[in-house]
């Protein structure tokens, strides 16, 4: 079979080829008097490949005056010098085949559309330009992730999805089940009997997969998962999604220093491993989206994260003589606004906030000195607030159990957890970060919707 | 901070050092009369480092003689040649600290314990040397996929684990939802009103990612997809779990024999990458579980993949002269004991079957011109059977919407599906590759559930 070339690697070529076959879509058709122009994309990269079709060559009343936008099509022909200022080479047909027709119905072939209802033809949006921009550049930074990981030498470990626990011990949950929902099996209190469900107790998706990292964590060292996560919340903002995928290292032997050089170093390393390696990609998202993007990327990779207690930050937050939405005092929850002020006009770069007061804060998280705080900590970026959240873990036995008994936790449910500290315990840490955030930020992509496939809301599970 | 070494990096030194740090548990503890003996493990790699105690060292009595298996601890010495013959390196330790305890109560102190027994404590397992070779592999494996499909070019797409479709058109499901089953709101005729549920409609965990996956390769060509994907089938075998990962990479303008191309291909470049990446680790497995698993891999590397239509098959099962449990005539599905019979008596190598019987195939498989027969193909390998299934997909809109009404599904529940036909249609194909199967290929573990961190099969969500 005579080998495809790809759009990316005829625009790449060191050298004009006799003969070559390209497959791909039509963007645009532009007739002249002795040519007509095809832009063809097949989608491996940004742009498009100029296709010159000669009035005279075989087919061309037939097949290439009737070639629309969105047509499939396959094109032979050679790879020349190009003549016109747009690119390096362009191909001059000898044959040119209709693989797929697309007639006036096709949606995409006019431009404008709103991103609302780009939404909903999720399964064409992927052939317009800025689309296959955000996809592509999820591919290279989902890629990116692990190799950050993998070439650190830590293990990629894939914790459960259905899961009978739940880490946060709050949190509304999606149910999993396949008892008949019109008639469950009861038992004699009338209750839902359980113990026929397919797993034989109730079950839940996910939404973290902290406390399986942990175990793994304190067995082979340096750990990672990267995995769909669930959140059953009703909130319907453009920061939220039900299904999400969230990346979380964890580091036996390692505190909480050691937890935030790892979460700086990891956000500057897929900033940068993007730029590299996506700069196409990029330059349309500064274009169209976000005008400030690049050099928000840039003043991220440039300038050395800011480390500053919660204490600290509250004092900030107090002297700096704004009004807030949310007032804010020690002991508060940091919201939104406060985050991005840090990052944004304080310390006008990125933020890691730590040792934030237990109160707030899961059972898990490591207790310090002075009693009240523990070792949170959280990565604040310019225009999105949070994008890391983590902690060193409680590693003492004594004080777990006790915070679980102040958190209402039943140790029960816990005794594996509570093994990890009664055989070998090691102090350890780790964090999360929410996978898209990371690519919201990296395209300026205001809405996580449009930067997932085929995203889950409430309301929405299409295709 | 004094930054510690890893085990594997100590292992590989290039040169002694004065002073380094290491941390990990202790596996055994040896006394002698002038020192004693610590094996000590990090994860980082299947070997332990030998630490060398001098019973004149500060804390010898108190802290060295009174190590356990199991505890972690941190050493602080000098890496010196070794002068036994097992190891290239070994600490002769300044200060050995006690981190972790491990009282007589650790569970994997003694050697020799079950499978069953093992699968119990899923916590502790990695930390035996056996698991943590295994997940060691299942990390190097995960990283193996993605390299080898984003070298190519193809872009990694996250398909919905929520949805409201179910890709084979049967198979059972697991239910999602965040209504009370106790009392679950109901319409006017009595039935559970699934518009009040989180997504307002039922929704499922995924079977396959295929139909999303279509949609990605429509636009970008060539894509995969590497993620969770759950059968809600009661069967208790040591092949099925409830939650699996799998991969379905999905390629536009490639026909079946393409396809089988990429499919070799791909299984022969993770035995090699593993192979390259993790030989300690796989000659555990040699060793303990699977003699003939070296060899074997060898194998598969080094033979060509034999290509058989179904129809041959069928003629070379029914001229075997076996008697089969499964007696097996033409149109029937090929059950494992006719896929390891090809694999490994008949042809004695891998075997790709292709062009089966296409009322034994999903709807979505393109019809060929004997009208009998679909565009499958399955990849089977000596020890496993099936390791990869997979079609060229039909792309042709008529034959598409006529094979669906003769399966019985409901067009208008896939018209964004039939959309890709519609607009721009173009010849595809791609496949499926159950990452658990491949990897007790690779590793020889018997049990899928000794592949997996936490397994979830029938009655079991533990942890």
């Amino acid at each position: 079979m005579f080998k495809a070339t790809s759009v990316k690697a005829a625009l790449q070529a060191s050298e004009p080829a006799d003969s070559i076959l390209v497959n791909g879509w039509v963007r645009t058709r532009r007739d002249a008097k002795a040519f007509s122009f095809v832009e063809l994309n097949d989608g491996s990269c940004l742009k498009n490949l100029q296709v010159i079709a000669d009035v005279g060559m075989p087919g061309y009343v037939e097949t290439v005056l009737k070639l629309t936008t969105g047509a499939a099509i396959s094109v032979r022909g050679e790879l020349v010098a190009s003549k016109g200022g747009g690119q390096a080479w362009e191909v001059k047909a000898s044959e040119i085949t209709l693989v797929g027709a697309a007639d006036a119905t096709y949606p995409l072939q006019k431009k404008g559309h709103s991103m609302e209802f780009l939404r909903e033809i999720a399964h064409l949006r992927p052939r317009a330009n800025l689309f296959g921009a955000v996809f592509r550049v999820r591919s290279r930074l989902a890629y990116a992730v692990h190799q950050f990981f993998q070439e650190q030498g830590f293990v990629y470990v894939h914790t459960p999805i259905v899961t009978g626990s739940d880490c946060e011990g709050a949190g509304e949950l999606f149910r999993v089940s396949t008892l008949d929902p019109s008639s469950p099996p009861k038992s004699e209190d009338g209750l839902i009997d359980y113990a026929q469900d397919f797993f034989a107790r109730p079950t839940y998706l996910t939404v973290s997969g902290q406390l399986e990292a942990e175990v793994f964590a304190c067995a082979l060292g340096n750990v990672y998962t990267f995995g769909p996560t669930f959140r059953a919340e009703n909130s319907n903002t453009s920061r939220h999604a039900s299904e999400f995928w969230m990346i979380e290292p964890e580091m036996a032997f390692t505190d909480l220093a050691g937890n935030m050089d790892v979460a700086e170093e990891f956000v500057k390393y897929l900033i940068r491993d993007v730029k590299e390696h996506c700069a196409d990609d990029l330059a349309i998202f500064g274009k169209f989206v976000d005008k400030g993007l690049l050099e928000r990327l840039e003043f991220v990779l440039e300038r050395p994260f800011q480390r500053v207690s919660y204490t600290e930050a509250i004092e900030i937050l107090t002297a700096s003589g704004k009004t807030w939405e949310n007032p804010v005092e020690w002991g508060d929850n940091l919201q939104s606004e406060h985050e991005r002020f840090l990052a944004e006009e304080h310390f006008k770069c990125p933020v890691t906030v730590y040792n934030y007061p237990k109160e707030i804060k899961p059972f898990y998280m490591r207790l310090n000195d002075d009693g009240k705080t523990v070792t949170a900590m959280d990565v604040l970026v310019p225009g999105i607030g949070e994008i890391v959240g983590g902690s060193q873990r409680e590693e003492r036995l004594a004080v777990l159990e006790a915070n679980m008994d102040h958190h209402g936790l039943n140790q029960d449910d816990y005794s594996w957890y509570l093994d990890l500290r009664r055989y070998g315990s090691v102090p350890h840490s780790g964090f999360g970060l929410g996978f898209e955030r990371m690519l919201m930020f990296v395209t300026g992509m205001a809405n996580i919707r449009d930067v997932i496939p085929f995203a889950r809301t409430p309301g929405n599970a299409g295709f």
